[in-house]
């Protein structure tokens, strides 16, 4: 190890753990937003069921894809990072 | 590695990480809004399922679109980076 | 690479991140305000569909607009930046 | 390069993306607010349409303005920049 | 150039962006909350259409003054900073 | 120029620039706020618009004036500086 | 100009600034509240406006005074200083 | 002058600005809530008029004492500071 | 003077002004909201107005208490400070 | 003195200050909100004032007894610091 | 004293203050929302103010029960501190 | 006591004190509001007390668990430490 | 003791408390909400307190784990830390 | 050990400390939000606690995995760091 690999690795480090744990604030109260909401909608109006679940699982999933986003590019810092790469190499 | 190329590896890699992380929070909040608002919606109004899922997915389209832009410079930074490029060139 | 150059390219590098993550908010927001008011007018009067929907898209075309300008300043400082180019020249 | 130019050109990329970063915020929200008053006024009474819809644009318009102003000062420290250019002359 | 020159420049350039771009932030919430406020009172009182929009425009410029208030001082930083001048004297 | 009075340039441009921009927000949501209660106002009672557009007229020169009070400090720290006409004497 | 002088100097310029923008803050905030909840009470009791006026009148004098102690001390740091009369002196 | 005498003066500069400007934020916005509140209350029930100006009155001057307070201090340390005083002994 | 005499008189000041000017926001806020909840009582019900006004200035009592804590602490800090009468003793 | 007992001095100092000020923040506003509600509930049922002073009272000196904890500390730190005792010793 | 007393001493100080002043904030808040809940649940429901009372006073009991802990761990480090009494044996 | 043993206890008693303070805050907001719902359900409801009490004690007992880890982590630095054991060793 | 094994100790002890304290906060504020909601659930709906009831202890247990989360990692890193194993094998 | 290891060891402490302490605020709130909304929902419409339950348990699945991925990250950091196991190698 020497000097250079050491920043690189902390930086990785460090970034990859803020990324995801910043990243999911956003898409954790949205989808909390969409599930409270859901409920309350089944309470109102029981016939609706099947749109309103069906719209739900659609909504969870365009919203997860954000956090998948953070996490891809934690990992990619992580286990595929292409300037500690080049550093080691 | 020496110090020029070390600085600009871990920039890219601390600005990579921020940027999708702060980048998502804004569309993860409009897409939850949006989602919560549709199926409130669809419990008060289930006739017009159509319109409202039809609204629905056009404007989660143009909110993916932010986040989207965001992970674009993400990537870039990450394995297109010009700055990186000349760096080890 | 020298000091002088490594200190612009990691300047534009942190600032192209920081530009897009931060300036997408305030237009997420906003989107996502707009497409759940359209969508809760939709519901409560499905006969002014056309006029909703028109207006929608003028509307987040008008805050579309704003993001694009941070995108286009963060694609400049990248893949454009004259103080960049002065610098390798 | 020298350490003043440097430092004036590492000033003015940092500056011009704050600026517009910073200065789409508010009118982003704004417009969104008046983009989804202007939905749900439309469903309210439709048959003033024409009114909501002139001062809605005059009104995006005098917003959008703002936005104008801090995406010039952006340009400027980028491409107009008479600090810069006392520099390199 | 020389180091003074240099440090009032580099002041001169990032106060001139720091200002206009949180100067808009205040007009610009103002002028949206102004604009969906007109918006709400014309769908709710038409016929009063022309007191509405006229007390609109009135405040309108009232709140457009605070931004042009920033805007000239961010324009005499940048093109007739008596500082400057003296400096480069 | 010397180090002495680069300091105090430096300080009277940017103590102006934070001064106006800071000094903006709180006139400019208080502008809003009465002009948009002056609108919701004249659309629910038409009758009194004399009285009501008066009483807007008076306080909105009255928060003016605070904002007023910023300018001319602003305006004194770049032209009428006693700190600065005392150094460069 | 020697070192001590400059440092006042810079304390009372900087000081003078931020102590009028933040102090302005509050009683615009107030100013603007005041002057919506007497349009509001108008609209509602156009009956009373004459107690209504004298009571916004007296309050927005109350209120004013705050504004001008921080505009007070914020000429006397610019215009009649003790410590900068007594360092020149 | 020398480097103890500076350092109380401009330590006693900036805390007297700071004490003032941030003294008058909570007493400013509690004015002002009191007088909107006066205010709806006159519109509300005309004949307790006497009762509520007494009262406004008085909770006035109690919340304005606490303003008074950091103006006591502020201009204690302006111009009667004991620290001050010993220091230039 | 001395260095250990400047440090504790600039420990003095600085904390003297920031204890008042944060100690009275509190204080202010909840005085505010007092006098502003027996005003809307007083017009919601007159009758009660001796128990209302005894309630409050009880009250209003109570919450002084706590930014004379404030005052206290800091005029002890200027003008009965043990450590600054045992450095310069 | 020496460098020992300024140290602890001017740490003493400081924190008395601000444990006081920030320690009354929290019983302050909830001060306030009991009186507030106590004169609404006043208002709204008159017959019942004699339980509601009393348990206002008791709840005022629970809550006044949480700042008076932090006066017992700032106390304690200015007037009786076993540190201070210690060093000076 | 010796410098590792000193530092030990000022870490003490600071966070007893530290501790018991933010510690506070939370009981605080909350013992005022129940003893506010308490006076408006008194004047909704008086024939229930035996069960009020009691659950009132168990819960600011486990409320305060909070604040001690903050209020014993301050104490320790004033009075009983082991690392103090490592440091001074 | 050397540099190591003193830098570990300053970071024991920092930490132990910032420990508990911040995490009494969430608990004690939370128990605040089960506190002040179960009054208002009891005004509500008093038939209902029996349910309600024993639920609210549950809910009570699992908040106040959240304080007691970070009491148990407090301690645990204060007199529990291994790292200090080991240093001391 | 060294340097080294210093550092670890330091970043162990703040890093755990740090952990446990803010990762209460979210668990604390969720499960206060919960049990509120419950009370007035139960005092609003007492025949189905057997669902409510069963729903409430399994989403306390859900919340209950992410605290656990974070305990787990603050006592890993003082009774089971790798780090501080390796360092002082 | 060396400086090398030491660093990383330390940025991996802390950064898997605060990757699941700010990890799950975001999910911590979600879920509360959820199991409330689940509670009223089932108050309000007892029939259809079936459908709300399930729907419940498959949103805070949803919501529990985005802080399983902080939990991964940070035991990653812990346990199976890539970095440390090259720099201990």
């Amino acid at each position: 190890m020497d000097t250079y690999t050491t920043t690189i690795a902390v930086a990785s480090i460090v970034t990859s753990g803020i990324t995801i744990s910043i990243g999911v604030i956003g898409p954790a109260l949205s989808e909390g937003r969409s599930v409270a909401t859901a409920l309350s909608s089944l309470a109102q109006q029981p016939d609706a069921s099947t749109t309103i679940t069906r719209t739900l699982f659609v909504g969870l999933a365009m919203i997860e894809s954000l956090a998948i986003y953070c996490f891809v590019v934690s990992m990619i810092l992580i286990f595929a990072n292409p300037f500690w790469n080049h550093a080691i190499a």
